[in-house]
């Protein structure tokens, strides 16, 4: 008699965790199974702070006491199939386990490209998820004076600031002319470029890497434009690929990307399986095209509509899209992102106009901890909703940016922010007639279509 | 022949410098005059800071630039009498001035009780906003070892720890059971209290100031349950009330509480006549009666409003009452509310739902700087929306308590919260599964009526 389990979740990251305890706080009553291959759970937005900040892995673990305080059941295994029409997934022992609903969050791999000369050369690295490799790579990188990151998104940032505070050389190379390029507009991409470069980090912008040489080690890195690196290590930070491998074998759609396809409610092609984070489809929240974005907090929201719905749609899912919201940090300056950037959406062919307020996080400014706070606004000349911002200011921003998420999500309107009210504090915000969202709103309506346009914003 | 200007704004606070800066920002081409009584305006929400963290009101002073480079006048007078009819008004000096529109930003004035005997002793003092006076209170306070605040609101409070900061002994004298008591739960004001505790400051909660005692200055105070205080000053921050008496003067409708009668576009009962701030009705979100809530960002908003529709209705104001967002910080522990608390509510008849989550302010917890993080919610019962939060908290929580602001100013809902996406980042926010706005709101949605609910929240 094969054994049961109401809700089975494959995974133990933010898609899987939040998917679990989601499901068993909407239905105490049923058996829920969390699956996942690693002992210990790494928080995966912490990974670059081991190197660094924290200083060890063991800092930097998702501690499994709430899940199993919650009555969640957690097996460290491998499921190697699953039969979708009986639902009965089999472990690598040859176990089978009967599940009602199954939730795929299965997460995301890291790209490592097959034309890349070079790339199994030792001492060549990727950022995978997974405490055992983090932890040997770590133990590695100790005797390394030199160290290259390849790839400068919020990983590739993030580990080089680290990795250079800890007393390596980092270079990072990016084939994008700037780094962030593909979250922030120019601008702001800019004065992150230069606090990295403050902070001692050789950044290499719009060259790629052609080659990496060594004999059984890496030694050098072959760049684009012919100039070489000398490096004891390399860090390949090229992006993530969905983990879709066991969806794909028992038969559910995968899209183009390779994303096992969802809907609204992140349900998959079969009735009784939901898939969440980086390895489920996603849409962009502005154009509702396939989008390839990655984030924890994408894969949080996500687990929590599967959570909710797996038994009937219980919660109506009011946005209709992803919606990225991303912020980092280097050295003391935080900046943030959300929904989509002025090129972006120029791109897309909206109709935009970008307006940017620069003030202070403090009032009076002369206030201790004081921060220069910059807000841009991505605004909608059509109708004026707000379509997205980016921020740059201290450590407050990354709440502010949420501000702005809301905002962007509710499909506000420069005249809803104009009109919106808002709490300041001398010590925690800027000053109530200069709070920057609200700023930005301001310049925008003034300038959309010159002064005092068909809609009148200004 | 008079004088004239365009728009006429009197107060050089948040209401009139904002009003004054808007209507500039819409109507490039008007003349503006701003007059003020104060040869230098301080930033009001800074003044508790004057005393502790900045050390000089010099450092807290509004600078006049923006306003100037705006192409605004400025005069430092005082009016003292306008004729509404006329549109006349005229300056100590005799001067008249012809104006076309005019807004009322005369702000308030702190509350000295009548009936407080002793109130008139030398070294009893109030916290007017006026640079002459707070400099010359802080230059009494100097000498003196203790001092008594009598009133704990957020003034009261930051009073308190900042005079405890530059080492003077503190007694906070509040008559309510608890202190900030109109603003917060129970629960998070005694969490306040304990860290104000902490911080050295002598809270006397649930007792009154009978009579101040002494000869010709102040020597001790007396309370309601008849033990002194001995005492060398004793600052009275007590509340404050609308400076409305120009208005009155002038024939404008006054509401019952002494504020000038305004409409949602901030219009007074006449015509070209238009009140902001302090001294402006206002009226609360959640039940559109009539609210004495004082607050510099509830000023800017209203500014905001009355600059922008000064000539023609060009605003919808999609809000349609003041909804207090406060915040303030003791020791390094931030407080903040927006819109109704759990006993307001109740009070005032809503079916809601208090549910608290507790979470840490970064992820993994054990990076640098980590803050307990807690977030309250208010819920109706009978929709799920959202009618007020409280949250405790790191620096990052001035913000968050604005993300709660839009939250309940857009109207949303526990739904919409469960299924909102926002950005998380190690070292600024909490981790995306224990984001605490979103726990928060899975916990409301799993206790209201119990497990599903007539409205499918939990």
């Amino acid at each position: 008699m094969d054994k049961k389990v109401d809700i089975l979740v494959i995974g133990g990251s933010a898609a899987g965790t939040v998917a679990a305890s989601t499901a068993k706080s909407k239905h105490p009553d049923k058996s829920i199974l969390l699956v996942r291959k690693e002992a210990q759970a790494v928080v995966p937005c912490g990974i670059p702070y081991i190197f660094g900040t924290l200083g060890t892995s063991e800092k930097d673990v998702m501690p499994d006491t709430g899940l199993k305080n919650a009555g969640i059941d957690i097996r460290i295994d491998t499921i190697t199939s699953i039969d979708k029409d009986k639902k009965i997934a089999t472990f690598e022992n040859g176990d089978t386990l009967v599940f009602d609903k199954l939730v795929l969050g299965t997460g995301s791999m890291p790209f490592k490209p097959g034309w890349l000369k070079g790339g199994a050369l030792k001492n060549v690295f990727t950022i995978p998820k997974n405490k055992t490799y983090l932890d040997q790579l770590q133990n590695d990188l100790k005797d390394k004076k030199h160290i290259t990151v390849v790839g400068a998104g919020f990983i590739g940032v993030e580990m080089s600031d680290e990795l250079k505070k800890s007393g390596a050389d980092v270079t990072l190379v990016e084939i994008q002319p700037r780094i962030l390029g593909l979250a922030f507009d120019e601008e702001i991409a800019l004065h992150a470029e230069e606090n990295l470069k403050k902070d001692g980090v050789d950044v290499r912008v719009g060259v790629g890497v052609k080659e990496i040489l060594g004999d059984t080690q890496v030694e050098k890195v072959l760049l684009s434009d012919d100039t070489t690196i000398k490096t004891d290590a390399v860090i390949l930070s090229m992006g993530y690929r969905p983990n879709a491998e066991l969806a794909k074998a028992m038969g559910l759609k995968l899209n183009d990307h390779g994303f096992i396809s969802v809907d609204a409610y992140m349900r998959t092609s079969e009735k009784d399986i939901f898939a969440a984070g980086d390895c489920a489809e996603k849409r962009d929240f502005a154009t509702s095209r396939v989008s390839t974005t990655m984030l924890a907090s994408t894969a949080a929201a996500e687990a929590r509509v599967a959570g909710l719905n797996l038994y009937s749609l219980s919660t109506y899912r009011s946005f209709k899209g992803t919606i990225g919201i991303y912020s980092t940090m280097i050295g003391e300056t935080v900046y943030g992102v959300a929904g989509i950037t002025e090129e972006a959406a120029t791109k897309e062919g909206f109709a935009v106009i970008g307006s940017t307020f620069k003030g202070m996080d403090r009032h009076p400014g002369k206030l201790p901890g004081m921060h220069e706070q910059i807000v841009k606004l991505v605004v909608s000349k059509a109708t004026g909703t707000i379509l997205g911002g980016e921020v740059i200011g201290g450590e407050s921003a990354g709440e502010l940016i949420n501000v702005l998420g809301v905002i962007i999500q509710t499909g506000s309107t420069i005249n809803d922010v104009l009109t919106m009210q808002i709490g300041t504090q001398p010590m925690l915000t800027a000053s109530p007639g200069k709070y920057p969202i609200i700023k930005a709103a301001e310049i925008a309506s003034r300038n959309i279509n010159g002064c005092c346009a068909p809609n009148e914003y200004c």
